[in-house]
């Protein structure tokens, strides 16, 4: 099914706009789960099982799997097939941020969408539209542009202005001239930045925006939903992975995990 | 040893500027190796054996490798152990172009060189320093920041004039800076934009810059050089991929990619 008809269907089942990271740390997890063959993947499905149902996506960071090396990459797989299996109706981003020359890219589009099956992707624009375009071929896929990111030195380039406005709103109209042929585009602005989010809001009405660095990194809810929600109250997937993967580091992750993300769901529906 | 050390001794021992790109596609290498167990693997072999002592580097794309899933990822792998077993001296660059808020660069830095143990990485700007902050702490590491690309695309944003400098002049400023710093910093800068090349040697007289585009994207190689080239005659490192290792699909692969590598590097060393 279409990324975007898949996102809309689940938002309503679960009434929710939360987006779970698995970025699963040997360091981070229970010890318990030391012992057991492929923590990581234990670890996921445990969060899995106990959030399904407040959920509108899982977001998995390539990052996290990688620094494990091929046994993460095998965790990573475990994981996305475990999802597709048991709970086939919530998609599934593969937070990658890859973007490379278009032959190259194309290598990445079927690396993720056609081993990994993932529903969607984040991706890099730096390159341009010739970086982007193999992913975006991929027409039942999302396909995510970094346009402002949550991280303090976003501003190192993002904020350079370019005749009257910055770097991220050039990147957010021009992908909001690629949806137009495209139809598949999504935006990445940081919680962080809500005065941003809401100049990228006026550019893109009626696009999703997936929206990290609520919890750890410190971004501000209330503010995210009053300038980033669409007409519709919707338009937003609202990231967190820490606050909620490890509100516990003992034996009750799951339980504790659940709490957090239906207080964290709820808090979101409040301001809708 | 430190990666620009490892690279000016290679240099002086091969007499040669030359990268080649490990990019292997089961659709394109020969037939005969399709029925060999890891035939990516066996083609990289055999191009290596073949080219060893005509290279400054060796480059594999990881989106080559992560299309084919863990298979692919098994064969990278091992392509760089046999590099490190077998030709010691000889870095290799993992062609990643990875980047991603702080936290989340640590384990793109963890994957490529505490896991796979490459000798650099390609990394991406957009984001700004703290993205780039931990590959850039291991010291002894090459990071090589996409400044220019290679790719027709390239000037949808890093043309974008902030004030009288195009973005890709303010990457290669901020590079500079950051290499005053680590001292470990190097760019791309794709031989398709001569000019472009020229600017970025002014702000960076002494820096190595990877040079993508030669051969069948159509950079012109005496420019490149002419405007390249550092004060030493060194500074440069001029990638080829399909061009060398797809000089011939038949059994005579290896001999025909030795004789084109040859070539490469000879016309290169003419302009020296």
């Amino acid at each position: 099914m279409n990324f975007k008809k898949k996102l809309d269907k689940i938002i309503a089942k679960s009434n929710s706009l939360l987006s779970i990271g698995l970025d699963p740390e040997l360091s981070k997890i229970p010890k318990s789960l030391l012992s057991l063959e492929d923590p990581l993947f234990q670890f996921n499905k445990a969060i899995i099982d106990a959030t399904f149902d407040l959920v509108c996506v899982y977001k998995p960071n390539t990052a996290f799997y990688e620094a494990y090396g091929i046994e993460g990459i095998e965790s990573l797989k475990k994981t996305i097939e475990y999802i597709k299996t048991s709970y086939p109706e919530i998609p599934i981003i593969a937070d990658a941020k890859r973007a490379d020359i278009g032959r190259t890219s194309e290598k990445y589009a079927k690396s993720v969408f056609d081993y990994f099956g993932c529903d969607a992707v984040t991706v890099n624009p730096y390159l341009g539209l010739d970086s982007i375009e193999p992913f975006l071929k991929y027409e039942d896929k999302g396909i995510i542009v970094l346009c402002r990111t949550s991280n303090p030195s976003a501003s190192d380039f993002q904020d350079l202005m370019i005749g009257n406005n910055p770097l991220y709103i050039h990147v957010a109209k021009k992908v909001v001239e690629w949806d137009k042929k495209y139809h598949n585009c999504l935006m990445v602005v940081g919680a962080t930045w809500p005065e941003q989010l809401k100049e990228i809001r006026k550019i893109a009405p009626g696009m999703f925006f997936l929206v990290p660095g609520i919890g750890s990194q410190g971004g501000d809810l209330k503010k995210t939903l009053h300038y980033g929600l669409t007409n519709s109250r919707s338009g937003l997937i609202i990231h967190s992975s820490s606050a909620i993967i490890y509100a516990s580091s003992e034996n009750d992750f799951a339980q504790k995990a659940r709490e957090a993300a239906k207080t964290l769901r709820d808090e979101i529906n409040k301001e809708r």
